[in-house]
């Protein structure tokens, strides 16, 4: 048994590609809850491209992590003392509990879950932020119609493999771009895709006009780069663009690259829009229970890609930034 | 008296800026009106910036002049002779007419205009595609709200100098970018802007933090490039950004600049929406009978830079994109 609690603090701000000395491993004592608050013991921590972000200098939607605080990241595990009425000890619960073995919590932010109903790290994925990401991203955002042709990048991802499948559920035509033979595959044969189109190994382009021939309605991006290039040269008529991120340019020492093809928005009459998921905080219990329903009925697979070994943090990351995951990638504590 | 028609018509397309050899200068016949025809004699010929993007080849939102064919424009002029019930000989009418002496028409998109309410070249401008582009470029995509913060490019140009001023009577702080210093003088002193920017002599990021203390709420985008990705940086929570043109990238030889700063809509959830005029054709009576009320109160000034000399239109045309007119760039045959 330890009585400490390790973290992962930052330590550098990263230039390109996070490394292992852009964090510290620091070990304190286990905290103690005061009155309203709740010590829970993380069992799985959410790795998601957006913590990229939260590494970065300078205004955000959040404010940046600060030079020697525990990193910030969502995080599932179990409440093990508490002095707080709606967070029992032995309950379950998930929020912003940060890359560390042990969180002090006020419950702001936090919730319980009910481990009966699903496996707690689906509390990260279908029935977390990623999932709320690919409703709100899709449905509100996107303004996704039934009979639609939507395209998804990154679409073997945790959001993006979401994405396909609330489409195809909604009566959508799903078009995937992902890289390699065997995320491709897993488009068509896990996620439902109506066609898939690896970037590694194929003309994007091309595919796009095989596959979408009648223009792009709905593109969810969570790349950038060339491939939102591609999308934009195919988009239909009022077409929706969804930027949910941009994972190709997070890690670029050289400038974000602009979407080229951006004046397709005037010549297609068409609107790009970023979101932040957060803001639809107060209709999280609407998604969460579709999402549920979908689970449920079978018609849904949260794929998750759980790496063990809290120590392995930094590296584990990085399998983000390579494409190395399918599905919602999660770190076993 | 000419007895013939003198047409600029497509040569070659252009690589760059236009040239006076992508257009030959031919002499035709006078048209005839058949039945459901009439023949209007040209007067004024509006020369806008799209005209540069119809002389490409590829698909948009029109299809691109041929080679060979008459140069597309808008025009207004008299009708000389008419089989046409809705176009008498000695009324007046706008259209797409075309860069020539005369021009045959059945009057599909054409309309007669009445010079006793207001002069000719004003169904060119304010009360012609132009203001219509501003009104519902602004009202519409950029859903203004009285005490937005409206930034425009190209403030000083046609559309420009519109949008400012209509934004200014719905109650907006308005914020104008222009090069040089006459044409910021003619923001201030013209158009009613709350503040300008010279680009050319000034900082433009700097400008727009000094002037926008809250952010952009609206920003309608006539140039694209720098300029566009400063206000990027600078957009508050739920802006929009109104792709209306892109001017400073219509003669690139090298591909457009994307905008580096797109990521921006994600952390202000803003959106990039652009448009054609033309799909609010059913509203343009809406709009022009707002524009002429202002017009009549004195609220709204419309300007017209008209150059006289058909034969100059290849030239004539490059001031558009020297940017050395202020207000709408008219010929006068």
């Amino acid at each position: 048994m330890t009585a400490a609690n390790r973290q992962f603090r930052l330590a550098a701000r990263p230039v390109g590609l996070p490394r292992r000395g852009d964090f510290d491993l620091v070990s304190q004592p286990l905290p103690e809850p005061g009155d309203g608050q709740f010590v829970v013991r993380n069992v799985y921590i959410s790795l998601d491209p957006a913590m990229r972000g939260w590494m970065n200098e300078g205004k955000s939607y959040v404010p940046p992590v600060g030079i020697g605080e525990v990193m910030r990241a969502y995080a599932a595990g179990e409440v093990i003392a508490s002095k707080h009425p709606k967070f029992p000890v032995g309950s379950h619960a998930a929020g912003v509990f940060g890359v560390q073995e042990y969180a002090l919590s006020d419950g702001k932010g936090a919730r319980v879950v009910d481990t009966a109903l699903v496996p707690l790290p689906i509390y990260l994925s279908a029935l977390g932020m990623t999932g709320m990401t690919a409703y709100f991203g899709l449905f509100d955002v996107g303004a996704a119609q039934p009979g639609d042709t939507v395209v998804v990048s990154a679409a073997a991802g945790a959001v993006g493999s979401l994405v396909g499948q609330i489409a195809k559920i909604h009566g959508c035509h799903t078009v995937g771009i992902a890289g390699g033979a065997d995320k491709c595959r897993a488009l068509l044969d896990d996620y439902g895709y109506d066609a898939a189109i690896d970037y590694r190994n194929e003309d994007v382009a091309a595919g796009l006009k095989q596959h979408c021939p009648q223009g792009i309605n709905v593109y969810f991006d969570n790349v950038g780069g060339a491939i939102l290039d591609a999308a934009l040269a195919r988009l239909a008529l009022h077409a929706r663009v969804v930027i949910c991120g941009a994972i190709s340019q997070y890690n670029s020492t050289t400038g974000v690259k602009g979407p080229a093809n951006y004046l397709a928005l005037l010549v297609m009459r068409a609107r790009m829009q970023g979101f932040v998921v957060m803001d639809y905080a107060s209709r999280y219990a609407e998604a969460a229970q579709a999402m549920a329903g979908w689970l449920k009925q079978g018609k849904l697979k949260s794929r998750e890609d759980i790496v063990a070994g809290f120590d392995t943090f930094p590296d584990t990351l990085l399998k983000l930034f390579r494409g190395e995951n399918t599905g919602k990638l999660i770190l076993k504590v």
